[in-house]
């Protein structure tokens, strides 16, 4: 990954780049991509092919040739995969060459690419100029970088969905209503002698409390789009010692393959991550929970409770071998460190295997005792288990899953997963509030009509139709070269 | 890796098979590939292409089409190659699907193939499929692998050379010679009574030690061609603590990016590889070179000289900044451990920047004086050299990489990489050299024409002439998946 972008390449985007779309070594295959006014030209000085040449063939055929280095060495047999503008990646003449996954192949067929006249592309350039060419707009281009690194359905969904352009024409409804109640506004001003409303107060505030909320939606949206696409986090409270990587051996179970390494960059510390049923559940270590004098120890707590108090799912841990007195105050000091509102509480009575069933019977009923009032059980179920045995583990498996049910039932739903997109929206519903409450307090049209103004610019820089290079260096460079 | 390869699946060449040829996450794309009568129909289920059936497609040709899961949600966009058979890589009906690089996408698009009834390919099944229907022999289908490991210019070549037949009609010319004479000396078996020689004997003889030649010529090659496909080794003798890293940085210099940490499977120890002007060094390290009388260090030096013997190529290495007796010392005991016959030895006097010049020129002819009897110093060439600034680094890299010139300018010559080739061509020796004898003492001849219907057997086996099901499981085995 490179950050060097510069502006130059915003400007440079007429010659024709090469960069590697896979990576040698370690497949059969790699695939070279060239994209550019001159790439089938290029292509034909680097690829010989028996039958005609490269320039010459139609878009979306292929052609076998071979690839000699300066010294008449046979590099490579090929297969050269030719796209003609626009209906391309780009939407320029591009071709993709398919040689084998040698490193030192990869390498010097770079270098002729090169020497043909061809420049090493900038991460993210090949997806950049298919935004600069129309293919697709700003937030589409981001969420190509999202659909590569998806690794679950529910995040792979949202990415999808939006590269598809599905959260683009969201916006652009929005932006549409907004640019039409700007334009009665500013009509009115053109006519401001004659004192003429042409916007009707009262549906102008109407459509705009619809366009708030629907922004509200979106920005509310970021809480579970973000858990998707980063891992649902869930809390493990309770005593030490009672066995969480246990519990995730068990959790994992026949999935073990797919347990992720893979982290996201906004995550500093490294989670263990589980795809159950298709969502990404990121569990959290947390420490030890129980009342404490000792001033090093509460330090922990609190950093317990923060991390509780981050998740959306807390999972109460129950070692069914302690004594009652201890596991009575964990249970209390975990239900009262959980936000009902806004997370989701299971209780696990681990240990089944070699603990007393009347206590699993007693914890059960002061859980229930301890939740009254406060939720109702249905909502908190309790699981016996056996982390080590595997009893119960299905259930509990189950339960996770039906938590992200909803949204993974509900496709249409738009979920912003990105935090520039997220910045762009609360602007938006900034000005949009201070138009509202501009207008009922008389404020004068033209400055209410400058706040929407300032909304639209907002939503259009989510899309791009309103961009600075720096934004747009920023998008791109955090893409793989290739792309 | 996987290592499960069984007999059925040398049986069951009839179904249609699928696997990743790239490796998903890291790049822009992947590629998954089809192979089998059934491949363009299964890929018709699996991409809804709009227009017209991927079936229907003429070969070489690209179709744009959409992957859809069994919920009916959109997978994703790809573009699907058609080849036709024979014109493919296995000789089979095939497709390659590219996708976008998600490990999601590409596990689920996986899936899909294998529900519409394609079977998850084993490691080298696509390049066992090619040998099988003819598109390859078995030297060549080994080969592959060493393409795609190749890392520099010269074990490209050799393996490049290699997968295009090169070898393959060396051996087959080698094996039609010998065809003919045995069955020059079968027809005297028919006509035995009658006591004719249809074959010469001196000439006999001499093709037969045209042919021995040849064989112990690639025998040889060995040595050299192994270097060059895991590195030429180069051992870095002299006294400990005298700056091998720093001499490795500085060696490295603007290269530092291709120094490989990828090791060949057959080399149980981690050692640094560098590639200089096309050539790969393996750089051996080796522990402080004195005379000691203590137990534990002699082993130490034990491994030493072991280590300097194996290599091709001795670098002694001198501390100017040291005492001249223990210079002098270092300096002999390198010399004594040195074949000049097969290994190449140079002395590097480091750390010219802090040195004393004086010390420079008697220790360079205290050198010659020694080397006076055993070698010339041109071919031992002395360098003043300072790892730390870099000084003299350059003149040191060209005179490794001018070690191995030879091959380098002569593209030409055969050189042997594969251990079990070097089996068959050993065997094949064996067989020969007991036909020659034979005939010289008045063997009969139709035990000599079983040798070399044995010898004829051995060189038919590198090829795959003769194989058995053990000797391709072994071999493919080595593959990844998708080739």
């Amino acid at each position: 990954m490179q950050y060097n972008l510069i502006r130059e390449m915003y400007i440079r985007n007429d010659d024709t780049i090469c960069a590697p779309a896979t990576i040698p070594g370690t497949g059969a295959i790699s695939v070279i991509r060239v994209s550019g006014p001159e790439a089938l030209q290029i292509a034909d000085k680097v690829v010989s092919c028996r039958k005609g040449k490269i320039a010459q063939a139609k878009g979306y055929t292929i052609k076998f040739g071979t690839v000699l280095d300066a010294q008449g060495n046979t590099i490579d047999e090929v297969l050269v995969s030719i796209f003609r503008s626009p209906h391309s990646y780009t939407g320029e003449d591009s071709v993709e060459i398919s040689c084998h996954a040698s490193s030192y192949i990869v390498s010097v067929l770079a270098n002729l690419l090169q020497e043909a006249g061809a420049r090493a592309a900038e991460p993210g350039e090949f997806t950049q100029r298919a935004y600069l060419n129309g293919k697709m707009d700003l937030a589409q281009a981001e969420a190509v970088a999202d659909v590569i690194a998806s690794q679950n359905a529910a995040a792979h969904r949202i990415a999808f969905k939006q590269m598809k352009g599905g959260f683009s024409s969201e916006l652009r409804t929005m932006r549409d209503e907004l640019l039409e109640l700007v334009s009665l506004m500013e009509l009115e001003l053109d006519f401001s002698e004659e004192e003429v409303e042409f916007a009707d107060r009262s549906q102008l505030d109407s459509l705009l409390e619809n366009i708030i909320s629907h922004v509200t939606r979106l920005i509310d949206s970021f809480r579970l789009g973000n858990a998707i696409k980063n891992g649902v986090p869930v809390a493990i409270a309770g005593a030490t010692n009672t066995g969480k990587s246990t519990l995730l051996n068990a959790l994992l179970g026949e999935d073990r393959a797919i347990v992720s390494d893979v982290h996201g960059t906004t995550r500093d510390t490294i989670e263990e991550t589980l795809n159950i049923d298709g969502v990404l559940f990121r569990f959290i270590d947390t420490a030890g929970l129980r009342e404490t004098d000792e001033e090093v120890e509460k330090i922990g707590i609190e950093r317990t409770f923060r991390k509780i108090s981050e998740a959306s799912i807390v999972l109460g841990m129950i070692d069914l071998t302690r004594d009652l007195e201890t596991t009575f105050e964990t249970i209390r000091s975990i239900i009262s460190k959980v936000d009902f509102n806004t997370q989701k509480l299971a209780f696990l009575l681990n240990k089944t295997d070699i603990s007393d069933v009347n206590n699993n019977v007693i914890i059960s009923n002061y859980i229930v005792s301890e939740l009254d009032g406060k939720t109702d059980t249905e909502s908190t179920p309790i699981f016996p288990i056996s982390a080590k045995s595997g009893a119960g583990i299905s259930s509990l498996r189950a339960h996770l899953a039906s938590t992200q049910r909803d949204f993974l039932t509900d496709s249409d739903t738009t979920l912003v997963t990105n935090q520039r997109h997220i910045q762009a929206l609360t602007d938006t519903r900034t000005s949009l509030l201070r138009v509202r409450s501009g207008l009922a307090s008389g404020l004068p049209t033209d400055l209410a009509s400058q706040d929407i103004r300032e909304a639209i610019y907002h939503i259009g820089s989510i899309v791009g139709e309103i961009s600075t290079d720096e934004v747009l260096g920023n998008i791109f460079a955090n893409f793989c070269i290739g792309k």
